[in-house]
């Protein structure tokens, strides 16, 4: 299998390379763009000391080991964080802090669901994030939902007494996790028409593109505010299909149910920040970064400690260089980000009047599978100068994408909202959600090559966008002016 | 990858050939056998119709749906039996019939465990069959044992109020289930020193070869008729890694743990018993089988729904052939193997007198997965014949192995003690112990196309061994005389 990677990457770098050629003989308007052979060799030794370097994976092990399952807002997120800080220190970072934050706070509880009719059968389930709990242990009779779809137009009082049971298909594999929005629906909105028709708990097959009889989690949306006044419970694939076929065998299905899941009121969180300072520009902040916080099923290996040891990684392996980049490298860990972006609010609003020192953004919150292809969303006249990072990253199987893919990743969704350029190295997502928000979600499922593949990229593409005099700053298009200062 | 599996088929048949060669002319004293054109001609069309029926398939999606997990000894096997009574009517079968015995009955209950230091993280565990209750909650400091063989020599007393945790390795794959036997002696004998020790509990890392976030169940072993007095749990293996990296790190660890298991008693259970009545010698049984009950934990599909399927689905097209072959072929569907043979004994017991009546036995009861090599134990005069049978097998991918195989699956042990004869159609393994006994063991695992091999290969083997006219019970070698009537 190896020899077919290798074939593949220089595949991938072979049309990577006619790629941009192609292109750049379609756009002879736009100047060529020429790195550095200094930068160009600093960032080839990054790349080749990377994919030598298990600095990744020793800290995502350390994350998964030393402090374990982090859901935002316990106390194991807080042992994140204290954690996050001493492992700043250790390394070379220049400064080290912890910008804290209030949120509200919802425990999963302990559940216990069984099929009591056509017999009794334990059922593998979990309350979605935001879950009521029941009140009293519930035995109800299933109202059977082929699909979401099924249930929009359900009726005031039709489901009273009764649990909705939303059924669908399991999730579509893909590369770009694309199959994982409409999949998703059940997931987030079905509570708001099971409780509409009056049940008293609603449960939905996972959202997970696995066979494995475990559940997989996720926040629910809440509306306007108001969260889900049922327990809305996930069961696994195989127990959906189970379901499926005793309703297609007609027979009348009946479902027991206890949840503890219950808000808690508000505590504390925090984002953990490390900084490189530029040697130069050192109001000018690249920031990378990835989750600190996790489910609590498993122990956030690939959702998101991956992301955070990537990103860390890079950063450090940059440190260790001769000189800082021109501008500060940011690493942060954001608090929170599984229960709403909760983190990721509380840094744009804590930076807000400083948004715009922020000239590039990208987050590692996609698994650690091998990074396939690069994106990117800046300033037209910065694109050659991404093109020729693109080129010298396509020597780990990465394609150039396009200028025009809006986002870095979840996190980085509210600084995109203040106007901050993104890029985005995109992993291979195809057997990320067998994984994503499931108790598998742990520190095994990390392929250590591909992991540092992941470390090679951000470490090459973060030092030349820190060191670089390009500006991405996109140009306001209301007032046809730049947004930097 | 069908491509690779077609060239192995072919590679294995002429490896198959090849060797079945270079045998007959290590072995010129054994008179060859030849198969009458009509005999061939009938195990081919059997052959051709089995790999194109779905029939297997469709009776282990009527098991695994319409009656669910079975755990031996419950209500849920009692249903299991009246399935299997009324598939064998509504199928081709002259007789059927339940043989029931009466059992002791143990109940996993529910069991909560978590680490509580370093840190609180649930732990994914199941008691093991056998195991005792936890009179209260306890939580109890751990003491870890890198393998069972660093807790033979343990000191009573040593382990007072201690968990003891013993570790291992994850169990190696291999085709044949090698890495079955010495992966479960933590399981089957660990809880003898941890109780000499003096430990509260036990805790052991799971047999079996996946990295999935469940643990897998299976029995206990006991002790001159005593069982475990403490509880005894398997935790998956990434919880088992996280418990040795934290050991590793020098942490010192605890763990609280409730758990209901317990004895309840004696119950019925029972064997399903369904016959095609041999035309010529209905008195000369060749039975095949598989095991009814499953664990409680997955559906028991590929332990041993398609055990039952296999061989009800290969006897069901030997009886649409338009007459029944010589001898009486008899489909077991054995109660209670699980949970320690029980039905197997029972079936020996109670066919004692007749067991020189049985000329040839074998199960199917090691997953759903393409057989791959034919082993027996017969009478070395009836080798030739059962050599030429194996030729046949050839085109399905199947080398012959050896004809000194004793055994045809865990349910025949008892048969084999009786002196009957026994063949083996042994599946590939090298995925089995990633599902067997786990949550994991349902319908979706198995591939309808691999199930339908089986039933080829088991129709064309006990339609030739019923129909042929031949000795396959061995010689007595106490007396020198043949053990059949």
């Amino acid at each position: 299998m190896k020899s077919i990677a290798i074939i593949s990457i220089a595949l991938f770098a072979y049309a990577n390379v006619f790629f941009q050629e192609s292109l750049a003989e379609e756009n002879p308007e736009v100047p060529a763009y020429s790195l550095k052979s200094s930068q160009l060799e600093t960032a080839q030794g990054l790349i080749d000391t990377a994919l030598e370097s298990d600095l990744a994976h020793k800290i995502v092990e350390s994350l998964t080991t030393e402090v374990g399952a982090r859901l935002g807002g316990s106390e194991a997120e807080k042992r994140a964080r204290d954690w996050g800080m001493k492992l700043g220190k250790k390394l070379s970072f220049d400064r080290v802090s912890v910008e804290e934050f209030t949120m509200p706070y919802w425990e999963r509880g302990k559940l216990n669901i069984s099929l009591t009719a056509p017999y009794e059968q334990k059922l593998y389930g979990t309350a979605l994030g935001g879950s009521a709990s029941t009140r009293e242990d519930l035995d109800a009779p299933v109202v059977y939902f082929r699909s979401v779809n099924d249930i929009l137009e359900i009726e005031p009082g039709s489901l009273t007494g009764k649990i909705a049971f939303i059924d669908g298909e399991i999730m579509v594999k893909s590369q770009t996790g694309a199959g994982y929005g409409p999949a998703n629906t059940r997931r987030t909105v079905g509570w708001q028409h099971a409780e509409r028709g009056g049940a008293v708990a609603l449960v939905v097959r996972s959202v997970g593109s696995d066979s494995h009889r475990f559940p997989h989690t996720g926040m629910m949306r809440h509306k306007e505010g108001t969260w889900a006044s049922i327990p809305v419970i996930a069961v696994s694939n195989p127990d959906a299909d189970h379901v499926r076929r005793l309703h297609r065998l007609g027979e009348k299905l009946s479902i027991s149910l206890s949840s503890t899941a219950e808000w808690k009121g508000d505590v504390s969180s925090g984002n953990v920040i490390l900084d490189l300072v530029g040697r130069d520009k050192p109001e000018e902040i690249v920031l990378i970064g990835g989750h600190l916080d996790s489910w609590d099923l498993g122990t956030g290996a690939i959702d998101d400690g991956a992301g955070v040891a990537i990103t860390t990684a890079a950063a450090e392996l940059i440190a260790r260089l001769p000189k800082r980049p021109r501008r500060t490298i940011r690493v942060v860990m954001f608090g929170a980000e599984e229960v709403g972006l909760l983190g990721a609010k509380a840094y744009a609003k804590q930076h807000a009047d400083e948004a715009e020192n922020h000239v590039l953004a990208t987050e590692s919150d996609f698994g650690a599978g091998t990074i396939w292809k690069f994106d990117s969303n800046v300033n037209s006249a910065a694109n050659p100068a991404i093109d020729e990072i693109g080129k010298l990253l396509s020597q780990l199987g990465i394609v150039r994408g396009g200028n025009d893919v809006k986002g870095g990743g979840p996190d980085i969704i509210p600084l995109v909202e203040l106007g901050v350029p993104t890029v985005r190295l995109n992993q291979n997502g195809m057997d990320y959600f067998d994984l994503h928000h499931t108790p598998d979600d742990t520190l095994d499922k990390i392929i250590p090559e591909e992991l540092a593949q992941n470390v090679a990229a951000y470490a090459a593409l973060v030092y030349l966008a820190a060191e670089l005099d390009v500006e991405f700053r996109t140009s306001d298009k209301e007032t046809g002016e730049t947004t930097s200062k």
